[in-house]
């Protein structure tokens, strides 16, 4: 891409913001330009809230949640099921998963699937920390809420392998959830649906 | 939409990304996910770019331009051609016309299009500046770069009424056919423009 002529500060601008996911090097452009335009309504807000957001968000040392307290809002409400764990491959999906009301209970926030291609394996995903909060007996069951996807189920597999011996009932999502999707582009009905009727792994 | 559970601090930068141009409720949630996951390559690198283009960024008094000095880039270049004055809708087509490399000369931008059904009238513009410019006899030429329709062709119109009178020549650009475009899926109006201001080949 070739330079905006307005200088520099802008170039910087549209470069970073053409790496956010849905926006690439044409609608980064529309957007610097937007920001700049509505500078008081919108630019200075969003530096603002970027800036505390880089100040404040943690990850959860239990769950692994995005949240700004450490354990996060959701692992620290005591109105939630702490016998039940939904076990997610991304914050993104326990948002969906919110979002729809499906379940109130704890997460477990895995931080990917295994994908042997890539070269990614048990160790790089949140999988031993999931088993040392099995192994309390407060755990009474622990759902799979991972994409269906190979790589999803296959990860599905390991876990239940790993928690052999413990004493979790391991269930997963109900199919309902179409084969190769993916969590965070469903709607609330079908998230509902599925935890709703989820069966034994 | 319903929230996030990730706390105010992440439904705010949401609700601000989703005021971005082409980025929905949807991508929004997937950007700011995208940028608090990558904290140190992206948020933090993104609030200080905006940051710094808040408290640098200016409108161009001459042209209405947007850079960091006042006059712009453009308008105090002394390479460039100062007797012709391309007059634009908008900062996104002195962009595009500069990424194209047109033509080394001044800018106009008008800041919209005259929209009789969108109460925008020729106060709302930056027609009566564009007027003061063709007025001390420096500028010899203006290229109406305006969009081919209805709104930008009226305005085009009000624009050379305003100019009669003074020494300036006005221009328009040509209508034609695309470069790499196929007639096939060309509109009659476009075709019928390039035949009549077909050139010797
Ligand atoms: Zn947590
Ligand atoms: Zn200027």
């Amino acid at each position: 891409m070739s330079r905006s002529t307005a200088g520099p500060e802008i170039e910087r601008l549209i470069q970073l913001l053409a790496r956010l996911p849905g926006l690439g090097p044409r609608s980064a452009r529309r957007a610097a330009l937007a920001l700049v335009k509505k500078k008081d309504q919108l630019l200075v807000p969003l530096a603002g809230a970027m800036t505390v957001a880089a100040e404040r968000i943690l990850t959860c040392s239990t769950c692994g949640n995005i949240d700004t307290s450490d354990p996060c809002t959701i692992c620290s409400d005591p109105a939630r099921d702490t016998k039940t764990i939904v076990v997610v491959e991304d914050v993104s999906d326990l948002w969906a998963l919110e979002r729809a009301g499906a379940i109130k209970a704890r997460y477990h926030v895995l931080g990917g699937t295994l994908s042997p291609l890539d070269g990614v394996g048990p160790e790089d995903l949140n999988i031993e920390s999931l088993v040392s909060r099995c192994s309390t007996g407060e755990v009474a069951e622990v759902i799979l809420a991972v994409n269906a996807t190979v790589d999803g189920q296959t990860t599905a597999h390991v876990i239940t392998d790993r928690l052999t011996g413990t004493p979790v009932r391991v269930s997963r999502l109900a199919h309902g959830v179409p084969v190769g999707g993916e969590l965070d582009y469903l709607d609330e009905g079908t998230l509902a649906a599925a935890i709703r009727a989820r069966t034994p792994f």
